[in-house]
């Protein structure tokens, strides 16, 4: 037996049936079937509405009983772990798609692969307030925010087992929310996701062929451009990339060169808080409380690099950056067949209703 | 000034705003933005349900001067074209994603490159009948529907400009259909899609490993295995895939090595038609008329092929199946940042629920 989560996460033995990775080698990617999170064929019907308010939620304060401990929170000093008190408050997700007492381990079926899931699938309860949604959100709680998010992917980094710490926010039932209450979703990875790899791949190509940073120029370009930007402040940028695959997508991107999040000073928590926040208020504004996804696209920890690393460091092409997905439409046959995304919004006159 | 489509198309001046596609240089892939699609910002929602019935629905016998002109279809000998009397109906999509008329010419604007959006998009009204879904069809309606896309992606390839045909069927507003009417989709490309030349590099790849085609070797595993096996006949296969990414998935794999599903025999037809008719049956029967994307996976037209024929040919390694991909979740922010899915059914539980 071991820990379940890095601090205080609940008991889990070794006996109990875990989630596998399986390779699919015709679209070279990784399933994850994390097996028990349901059982009967009725359940596995998409959800209903979620009942009930507050009072049956167990993301509220004074129900931290109902999810496993806490792994992490910012709370008043005369507050106690699992009671209530926090501002943000992080969990073990109850049922995760990867956890961490299961080696990463290969396992071979004939012609298929397989790895055990390991990993670490995390809950971060942004707020105590059941309503409370981002674009409503105060510097401070920006702050909070985004001082959370920092933490977990320093600390989930530090174990080496672990490639890369994808960080989510599903926001409504038709980009993915299976509850009301704001949250955000960190999965980390025993590898480096299919899609970071292209993304590593293109941005060294692109510094081989060019001798810069790809996001670094794309930001100069845009900000030269204008018809696509959203805001600006000193230290971020937000705009509605070229190739947008979804109407209003956007795109917040630190101006100064950096590779990873979580290495963010202190001095770029507001600037980062006031680009995010300014984005989802004009989200909100002009498609009045749209579903979207926030994701954090960022490097793999330092001891995940080196495959990275030739001819050119990741330190040098790489650039963090955040991306907002409204979800409007569907994701349909078209897009599972050819990886291509239709779009019926040009990205230039998005920026032009989103600038505020 | 030129036409539309193939045969019957609509005139369309070269001065109609067209779409482009607009390429993602960090995810290595384009998005089709077909931006005169939609106008207002309130266009932006997702549309409510479909209202009215077949008195309303363009899709209708009686009601064919409601679309484009036809460009083909399977109907009776004394009927006339854009009436009724037929079986099955090809017609341009009115909203199409890409145009024949716009040339398929690159486009700079700095550091972004778009491609002038060629290409063909095109519906397949099933039937006549405006809820006659899928998993009712006889014999013979199945194999009316194989012999229209068999001819339409036969003739769409042989536009030298068409890169690849994607084949499509959207069931559900879950899955992405904006018509109660059941219709499938084909959209001929100027480009061969980034998931395909995944799928080809991988292909070859397997290939050039062990010198056997992939999925001749994964049909043969799994009809040995058993346990994923959802039916067989004669001629082809059915299994839920072992790194399935969603739960009941299934693939419809042809036991005979090709290529190129434009290239079926006559003698195929029926197999197919039986194979497809027993997977959607029991995938009714198991989760009551789920949402589903059903998709054909096959090789770029011959003239398209050069640059995967070396050092293997694909008519070597290239093998064509369908798939059928139900809809019970959402995707959501975890997929769009690594590509990976998590499904909550392992494929071997869903095959022993879907099994006849």
């Amino acid at each position: 037996m071991r820990r379940d989560a890095g601090e205080g996460g609940a008991l889990v033995t070794d006996a109990t049936p875990g989630p596998e990775m399986r390779y699919d080698l015709l679209q070279d990617t990784w399933v994850l079937l994390a097996a028990d999170r349901k059982h009967r064929p009725h359940d596995y019907r998409p959800p209903a509405e979620e009942v009930g308010g507050p009072e049956t939620c167990p993301f509220e304060p004074g129900q931290e009983r109902q999810t496993p401990p806490e792994v992490f929170a910012l709370r008043a000093p005369d507050s106690f772990p699992d009671g209530p008190g926090w501002r943000v408050r992080v969990i073990p997700n109850k049922y995760p798609a990867l956890r961490p007492n299961i080696p990463p381990v290969h396992r071979e079926e004939g012609m298929h692969r397989a790895l055990g899931g390991f990993g670490y699938h995390e809950v971060v309860v942004d707020t105590p307030h059941h309503t409370r949604h981002a674009d409503v959100w105060t510097r401070d709680e920006w702050r909070d925010w985004l001082e959370v998010l920092r933490n977990r992917v320093t600390t989930l980094s530090r174990d080496s087992r672990v490639e890369y710490v994808q960080v989510f926010k599903n926001h409504g039932r038709a980009a993915g929310a299976s509850r009301a209450h704001p949250h955000t979703q960190i999965l980390a990875l025993p590898l480096v996701p299919k899609e970071v790899r292209v993304r590593l791949r293109q941005m060294q190509a692109y510094y081989q062929a060019h001798a810069a940073c790809y996001l670094c120029q794309e930001a100069l370009w845009e900000h030269e451009q204008g018809k696509r930007i959203v805001y600006e402040n000193d230290a971020f940028i937000v705009y509605c990339p070229f190739a947008s695959r979804f109407p209003f997508e956007m795109r917040i991107v630190p101006k100064m060169h950096h590779h990873a999040f979580h290495a963010l000073s202190d001095a770029l928590l507001d600037p980062l808080g006031n680009a995010l926040q300014v984005a989802l208020r004009a989200l909100h504004r002009v498609l009045e409380h749209p579903p979207f996804n926030l994701l954090l696209h960022t490097a793999p920890p330092e001891h995940a690099l080196s495959t990275f690393d030739h001819p050119v460091p990741v330190a040098t092409y790489g650039h963090w950056y955040m991306e907002i997905l409204p979800r409007l439409g569907v994701i349909a046959g078209f897009e599972f067949g050819t990886g291509y995304y239709i779009n019926a919004v040009p990205p230039e006159q998005a920026a032009s209703l989103l600038r505020p």
